[in-house]
């Protein structure tokens, strides 16, 4: 295969010329194929079907004597504790479990940490420039949470250990009003990799300048693996009580990708100390997270166990979309010199690079062929990517043939588009 | 029956001893009784024990095609959206269906006024000393939210057709930093009383000084009647749009205590346009409330009049208790000159006001007899009833034999308390 920058005008107009022509076939075929987000399949839903009748009616009683169907419990029934407690190798006593959204959890702490502060601390908002460190391609929703906030969100480089530690550490160190970072530690969003142990040991070891500086620790996928070798990260919270940050991370966990992703319980985990302050507040804003269906799930999956093996179904499932997402990428893309792509083992995302310039317009033709994807920039703070080269391609919600019908039509748009540039750098 | 002020020294201190003997016994007995909050009994949520089995492992579905298992729909179901339209007379724009806290609908949205303003209008925070009207006695944890968020809170007397309109009309027509008043407008907690047809409509014709004015218009006895006369309250939405105000309402309501209190579905309503900017901001904020739970109450309760129906078993098991709250407080109290009760004709509560400064000792003199109850002054704005003689007894929770209980201790104790009170003026 020749790359595209070694062809001359006349090569390059041909492979424009089929390349356009197979687009008009796409866009009349009247197609709508969507790899936007990161969704389970119906497939993936429907193994937890049984979950719909696990409770019979007279099953409502946890096991510390709570009545689930009544007032009470701020902080989650004790299977569910226990359930997360085990599968992120933390106590009780250091996990809160909530309702149906981990970012609601997220968007929370970030809104009383602004307006009341960290523990005892000055509201943030009171101290001037609240900034956050954002590691990019990242997850566009916290982003959207920083922005809501008027956080000015500084991009940091994400490599295939993680966040750049070298600028993190700098950063963090030098400026108090740098006040978070956002981390999803493993098949982080969109790239898929994860952090490894020396990323984290250097998380644990921050001197920040900032007393009320924190670590938002989405661990949103932190049972999703498409292999059973189950990467592990090292612990973060136990790793920050050892170099004397203890209350520095705060973790996050959701199961909407392991049981029903409209009707699933998340867990927020911190130091027993910083669990107790959010206890207490949590009395002030709510009378507590649905309990009925915490039992729902501590019935379904029974223990920690439990869940790990039900996400070896989820696996089943998406192992053939990633691994035909890759061999898609390599057929079609191999040798052309146009684009990188991240083959990650577990999570929800491949993280696909185009030359410089690219992205937007691919989106565009994907668009146009009537395939929705997540908009080019997305991944970046504030929705611009300064080299507008990443896409974050979404594979898992789509059946596998509608997969393949797109990712075949992602893959003429990227050839389309790097023509075109190519193009336009010799005529210029 | 001799009023306690026309006895003498003698007299009076007969009665005390006699009252001293029996709270020995009472508090030698044991007891354990709970009256503090306004809890559904075992009774009440075995009424919706059939919900936790009303799906069935194919039941996923809502009307307009969602598939409630997975991601998708900020603002609720058609089918919830609708019973909550119907049951409050809305349309279903009106209407944001949310998750299981309705206090958590409205310590969300005073957090983003406050942080972020009305619509369009500056931050509350930054336009400096943020005031609320609080109705009193009234709803601890509407009081609760204010002090989190250092708003000051005016109490404003509470009749028996709400609260004193000629006070709530001057300070919000005249002061710019009243930005809220709590009202619940039927079966007020705890007064249980009923907002009259005038005072809604002087609610709905307010000029308030603050054009980012809101009222919170916890309607969460909106289903709650104890009998099936379902004495209306005028719709406060139709009305502040029809004064030019349409904006200035915010209603919730809950099924908190019609299905599961640890499992229900609430809701927020307001004008079309303000439940469209409250959607956008839910994007930011959450990626949705549980919509199977929504699904889940659609499918018990039918429709609107399913729930009106269901209210009226609600009703059956409450009546005896307020009967008994009723009956043994005419037949422990009357006559003695030192005390009045409201007799509501729906809600959770009845409030009692004992003579000046007695209701702390009262509810002392209960925690040794081993009945506890809201503490006295919960009421009132930072916990502080100026004359000390509001309680709120919660009827609902405990059984007909243990309430029966209860409540002679807590009569003994009002009398013992009044007794002490009447000594004490005779001695200076």
């Amino acid at each position: 295969m020749k790359q595209y920058s070694q062809m001359n005008k006349a090569e390059l107009t041909d492979v424009k010329n089929e390349m356009d022509r197979t687009f008009s076939k796409y866009s009349e075929s009247g197609r709508k194929l969507n790899m936007t987000r990161g969704v389970p399949s119906d497939e993936q839903l429907a193994l937890c079907n049984d979950m719909l009748t696990c409770l019979c009616a007279s099953d409502y009683i946890s096991a510390n004597g709570t009545d689930c169907r009544n007032y009470g419990g701020i902080d989650g029934i004790p299977e569910m504790k226990k359930i997360f407690a085990d599968l992120l190798d933390l106590t009780q006593d250091e996990v809160i479990v909530g309702g149906n959204s981990s970012l609601a959890l997220m968007f929370d702490n970030v809104a009383v940490n602004m307006s009341h502060g960290v523990r005892e601390g000055l509201p943030w908002q009171s101290q001037g420039k609240v900034k956050f460190l954002c590691p990019a391609p990242g997850y566009d929703r916290h982003f959207t949470i920083c922005k809501y906030f008027h956080i000015e969100m500084i991009p940091v480089a994400m490599g295939n250990e993680g966040p750049d530690m070298d600028t993190v550490e700098k950063m963090v160190s030098s400026d108090p009003m740098i006040k978070g970072i956002w981390c999803v530690p493993r098949y982080s969003n969109p790239t898929g990799i994860i952090y490894s142990d020396e990323t984290v040991r250097r998380f644990a070891k921050l001197k920040p300048a900032a007393d009320d500086f924190r670590i938002y620790w989405d661990n949103a996928y932190a049972f999703h693996d498409l292999d059973s070798q189950n990467a592990k990260i090292l612990n973060i919270i136990r790793l920050c009580e050892e170099y004397g940050n203890p209350n520095m991370p705060l973790v996050f966990a959701s199961f909407s990708k392991v049981s029903f992703a409209g009707a699933s319980v998340t867990c927020m985990a911190s130091s027993k100390s910083n669990c107790e302050y959010i206890r207490k507040r949590l009395t002030v804003q709510t009378i507590g997270p649905d309990k009925l269906n915490q039992l729902r799930h501590a019935r379904f999956f029974k223990d920690a166990a439990g869940v790990m093996t039900h996400m070896e179904k989820h696996a089943a499932i998406l192992r053939p979309k990633f691994k035909l997402v890759s061999d898609t990428l390599h057929r079609e893309l191999d040798g052309l010199g146009i684009a990188g792509w991240t083959e990650p083992a577990g999570g929800y995302f491949v993280s696909f690079n185009a030359q410089e310039g690219c992205a937007k317009r691919i989106v565009a033709l994907c668009a146009q062929a009537g395939v929705a994807l997540t908009p080019a920039g997305a991944t970046y703070p504030n929705g611009n990517d300064p080299q507008d080269r990443n896409i974050r391609i979404a594979p898992t919600c789509p059946p596998l043939d509608e997969l393949k019908s797109a990712l075949e039509i992602f893959c003429a748009a990227v050839k389309l588009a790097s023509i075109e540039k190519c193009l336009r750098g010799i005529n210029n």
